[in-house]
């Protein structure tokens, strides 16, 4: 069955197996001292182009959002996120787990504005029992957000001016950063994010790497013996050339940016083909996730023959539901697709 | 440069990387719900024949150990270890960074004994001031130990039962299982470890895998709503496909254990090499983990040639390092090292 | 000046210090074990007349939220709160410092309905990735509220039925309790709100004592080996007899009852005379608590003769300030009160 | 019954009381801002005669050493500590709650020495691994000791000498401080121990106070927003006053002092009754407590007449006691004591 169930139900772009094949039977060190790690830090520094950046390789999405947190809070303080940020609802409390507050703002569309971030912070400080509260000490975005909108680059430019007109640091969440850089929509590069920020990371799982995040922290300020924070957390991977290894294969012919032009290529078929049936669009979405407004009926048939997401239920007649595309995404998915709804229609 | 630097410098069993390769492009839903994950779990499950045991898969070893711990241990306890276990020594204080104490007892040769196991839970509760105290929650062992020395079948069976007379938990970290195993000196089998213990985990980074190690709690006593415990400490994985297929590779045609026997007759002909040229062991070790003493002079010239670990100061003229074979050492590579040796001692 | 600032601004009820005096050099063991914190305890049980109650006092308010919630709830698990709740807002993070996420859920003065309670935990269970969320593992309500409003008995009873249905504990959060009880609206006894929920506890700090917190656990469902757990915390003293002698006092001769009826009586001239003055409430508490709204001018005027807290900006003219009287307000301090508001007011 | 079970089994000074009494209905405000908490912190820096202290107020020993050590220790580091120490052994790992491991080393009548202290820390840096394993980040030392023994002026000198070559700061755990400043054998004064470690704590509890332990910063180094991470670990007091109103009396006419050196002269008479009829000391303790090896015969008979402690078995046929005397042990008590030992002889 075709599936547009989530970016992350194939395994690897092939030149990443390819190249795990090839060095497999190199005598690496462990724990990321490897030349492949080395390597990989190298070319992500390089596209960059921050004067001082520091590389550092996890595993996955949850794993890195609350080892950057953890190790960059300080004790009195909490991160402020919207409230459909990934670290707000769908990580099980890992942030709370490291003993920091989430402090969740409401969101639009999965983004939150410069304003809001002001307000919020502005309002802590007036509150005359403010010591008895989580202080604001770190702003969490994710680009692109977790409804597959994205920010412009002067929304992230004023973002980041209230962090640092507070002295907070700017985290982005890049699980999916791929297809946000691409998004027709996009008017910034990977250079772009890296200035607009204290750290944020490339995501490598739901952009064609079996496994892998790449963090940059974007001003030398990767925190003091940090692997040995990563490894109290149980975060440490022995065979770091495994994230070398892909990181380095990614950032090799632009094979990432590659990856994440085609399924934002296929996320457009998949726009049109739900456009042109008349179907309805939860919002508006210029990257891979498209959130579609179904018929309860119409999702019944559908899921029959084609895998997705539910997301939500809008009322007792009609649900939300995700569209995936991903790296591995190929046209003739989108022409099942197209058959299939149009057969649905028919009968 | 040969290498016996440690048993996870070379990726993974080449059946593996096929595997991975052949299931590439199959749509397989994320976070261990795939079928590989559930095939490979069945055949762990089987091997074990233990009545209802649930296996679980995560990425690492500290991982590993932190998540086991912490989810079985209750709020006022901690766990006994060695004061050379990972636990204790070597893991960035991981446990207690899930707030609960090691209780380090001593060690000779990286084992503890039943007996001391049962002095100090004994002493313990003869404390009238024991409520001020970590309450024995569990026991960690490893097998093989940190030292590479094993528990035979009867000493595995006492500790077992001091816990079970106290209602404690045994866990037997088993990150390098396989060699364990499949020691010349091994009286237990796969099964008789998962008679033996509450839980325990089947290593696999270490022995072949790419990554991941297979939890296997033996009583059904797999802890409540374990995905989101796993997720709330960042260890889940996404692509839960990554450890499936690679499980399910190494429980087919009997390949973990091949891997294994390969690493210990690689482990028996370097423990002849250094034998046979008059080298000291600083203990006798029947797995692939070979403790030798070396003259400062000759551990500065052997260090040109071939690549080992550094252990410990022995005193002022003597060091004592780590061999380690592993599932892909080959003869080539021993044969080489002897003649580095001899040309060593004849200049 | 006379204060209406806060309900913990003066020391103790003169009973309480008399008890201090007069065992003071009785040799008493430590930690709760003396006959004072004994008798306190049955004294309060057989007030709460539930079958097997469990009594433990700790020192203050935000350590007994705390302790109780992070030892009631499982890993996986999180609380529900208002968003105006102390464990929300104004505990500097206690509970997530536990590890555990507050669930908040929107408030009307202060309260939650039983039926956003029952929706929320709906909504969790219907969701297909709960499991990768916060599991609802309690519910926290405060009686009084923060904002000094009350829950009604049947109120009680629904959201505990819910809590029941849901198989998780109803905590009630009782640092004013006495307040709420002796309260001219209240419909329920200390007995009716041992009954409609599992823990709650008795607040001393705000009610004439020292400091001291009476936890009642009603189902028998005091966490094992409390004791330890609360050592773990920091948050067993040494002396229980301070603790103890306290509560034993307040439970003697309707001491508790008498000092929080004291303050309701006093709440009561209180609203009258901002009433009569034509000032506006906020919103309308049946307890010690008063939010009164003040044109900025006449705040800056009554703030250089008379003590209270300022709450929030309502708008730019007018602010939220909150009086509160206490066990220790005395008709006097009203009068003095009244003055300087008519002097205010004629100038 | 008499009673030398401890130095917390009676109330407080008498002095303390009557200033509770005398200030009980002064309008204070809470959380530690009230004149009198103001005062007792000059007073005490003033004694301590560090250019740039800062003090600090908290309820208890326990929760004092986790507040302050889990302030102050980075994450990566662990805080040294003798094996016998009290955030060792009696805290129910309180420190490990924290997520800091103690890294425990060896103990001689409860001591360690600055040569250890050297040899440790060397040790981990010298170990290729040591970023695997928990960092030094501070050494704790008891004064006196747990087993009641003091270090000298230049032990504490050399150590703190060891803490500032390695930049780690040093934390002494005074929760009987008077008893070892006012030890016949101190040749030390507070001045002395301001000056030598970086934060320490004058306890309260023990020496005469209802509750209350002041921390002293001594490089005003003070963690930023304590206030805020004292609330977060709730032990924040509300009625700060408790606090204020003891430290102030306990620092006005030498009164701290004059309540220890009353139970150094008490144990100095009880050490004499001992001796006089041959009991054998387990170890020479020159402050407030003693420990003595009893006939398990004799401990039998002693226990009916008096209150003391039992400390650890010895062998088969005697075991280690405690008697504490303090600062409201009269000479009548050991008159008795003398007697009822007599007693038990004749007979």
């Amino acid at each position: 069955m075709i599936s547009f169930e989530s970016d992350y139900t194939t395994g690897a772009a092939p030149e990443i197996l390819e190249a795990l094949v090839k060095s497999n039977f190199e005598e690496l060190s462990g724990y990321g001292s490897d030349e492949y790690t080395q390597r990989a830090k190298k070319k992500i520094a390089d596209l960059c182009k921050v004067e001082s950046s520091q590389i550092e390789f996890l595993v996955g999405g949850t794993q890195t959002n609350l080892v950057v947190i953890s190790t960059l809070l300080k004790d009195y303080e909490g991160v402020i996120a919207a409230d459909t940020g990934h670290v707000s609802s769908h990580e099980a409390g890992a942030i709370e787990h490291t003993r920091h507050k989430v402090l969740q703002i409401p969101s639009h569309n999965g983004k939150i504005t410069s304003q809001q971030l002001k307000q919020y912070i502005e309002n802590f400080y007036a509150d005359e029992n403010h010591s008895h509260m989580v202080y604001p000490g770190m702003c969490y975005i994710s680009q692109p957000t977790e409804y597959g909108t994205i920010y412009s680059k002067s929304e992230l430019e004023q973002i980041h001016g209230v962090c640092k007109s507070f002295e907070i640091p700017l985290f982005i969440d890049g699980a999916r950063l791929g297809y946000a850089i691409k998004s027709f929509e996009s008017d910034f590069t990977l250079e772009d994010i890296a200035k607009n920020c204290d750290v944020f990371y490339i995501g490598g799982t739901k952009v064609g790497a079996l496994c892998g995040e790449a963090i940059v922290f974007t001003k030398q300020n990767r925190p003091k013996n940090f692997i040995t924070s990563v490894k109290k957390r149980g975060s440490l991977l022995a065979k770091g050339r495994l994230l070398g290894v892909q990181f380095d294969t990614l950032f090799t012919n632009n094979l990432y940016f590659e990856l994440s032009l085609n399924a934002i290529k296929m996320a457009a078929k998949l726009k049109e083909i739900f456009s042109k049936h008349n179907f309805q669009f939860y919002l508006d979405s210029p990257t891979n996730q498209q959130f579609i407004i179904l018929e309860n009926s119409m999702l019944e048939k559908l899921k029959q023959k084609v895998k997705f997401s539910f997301w939500e239920k809008l009322n007792d007649t009609q649900t939300v539901v995700r569209f995936a595309t991903s790296w591995s995404t190929k046209e003739e998915h989108l022409q099942e697709l197209e058959k299939i709804i149009e057969e649905i229609i028919l009968n």
